[in-house]
């Protein structure tokens, strides 16, 4: 007795709300870092101006504490730039998207995932392919084919994920030099996933094949 | 030409997928402020062993500068500690929680929102009430309501939701004080939400209120 209407109203509401609540955080996040760098910053002037009057050592030690920090608010600030981008996402059910874009700002969330592996993720986006699709679907799909793809992986390989165009649209191909993913795809798991992205999965040549019409 | 279990299926796991990438950015984003925070730390420490060597009013910048970046990395940590919980949810379908739990966790996202509207947010949930549900839909729910509070209070309002014991389970209560909340509900809108966490909606003296049994 279930309104399937009501069914998937009820998942693009709950994935908005989602997008919403983690822009949100996103955003607070942000300034916060903001702060922090300025602080960073502020320290490394006062050690430059005031330089003659310290102790060299200690200057030396400053600094380099301060550029910790603005090193790593970098870091911290370019991930939220990725986590934005997603929770932006979630609030167009179907939008015209680029697939490297999509892709790039999910591989920030990946990448750790590869690291725990032992893993690196490479992602290849020179030729982008544009697409009418729902993105938050579609980075569904694409972390479950690098999930199935990095379970393959011995330690030490290289996973790349390529954007390249197709003839009459895209492809998304994961593949992994010389050790060819070909275990088996799960393919039935996906298949409404896939109707929903208008996509098809496909293995070719020891590669994972995304594949947009 | 939907399959409905399929359809269910697919937003579980583009849920569990999502609180997955979520809560590994999460602990990534922790890892940073951990090294800022230590890197703040240790530029206070130098300050204050070196301090008599230094011009005391650059001692004393020095310090405030660190202090700031320090406290920022509190609060964000807070927001990343409720963002993993937030995330950590999703992978559960269905499970046993607490009310007040679950109002904290998402009231560091819902803060930001009353801030923009010039309202105080104030969360009590000194009676806890345990209940099996859905997380991410409880979550959910809590934002359309606390969204639809917030459409109706004038600036400078507190708004204030509340955990209470129920006769035979929980509610949650949304109210204001002394501006009445009684627009009428769109009650409609939650009824299949509102099947599957098992709680009803009413208006009642001026509250809104979420009651679970």
């Amino acid at each position: 007795m279930v309104d399937t209407t009501e069914e998937r109203q009820l998942r693009e509401q709950q994935l908005e709300s989602w997008g919403r609540l983690l822009a949100g955080l996103s955003h607070d996040l942000k300034n916060h870092l903001g702060i922090i760098r300025e602080s960073g910053g502020l320290i490394s002037d006062m050690v430059e101006i005031h330089g003659k009057t310290l102790d060299p050592s200690l200057a030396d030690r400053l600094l380099k504490a301060a550029a910790t920090i603005e090193k790593r608010v970098a870091i911290a600030a370019d991930l939220l730039h990725h986590l934005s981008s997603f929770a932006h996402r979630a609030d167009s059910p179907e939008s015209s998207v680029l697939l490297g874009d999509i892709l790039r700002e999910e591989a920030a969330f990946l990448q750790r995932f590869a690291r725990m592996k032992q893993v690196e993720l490479q992602i290849e986006a020179e030729e982008d392919v544009v697409l009418i699709t729902s993105p938050t679907l579609l980075h569904h799909l694409i972390y479950r084919l690098f999930l199935f793809a990095l379970e393959q992986l011995p330690v030490g390989k290289t996973l790349t994920i390529a954007v390249r165009k197709g003839e009459s649209g895209g492809k998304i191909c994961f593949y992994a030099g010389e050790s060819a993913l070909d275990r088996e795809l799960p393919i039935i798991e996906y298949s409404n996933t896939l109707q929903a992205i208008a996509g098809a999965v496909s293995m070719q040549d020891g590669q994972i094949i995304l594949e947009f019409c």
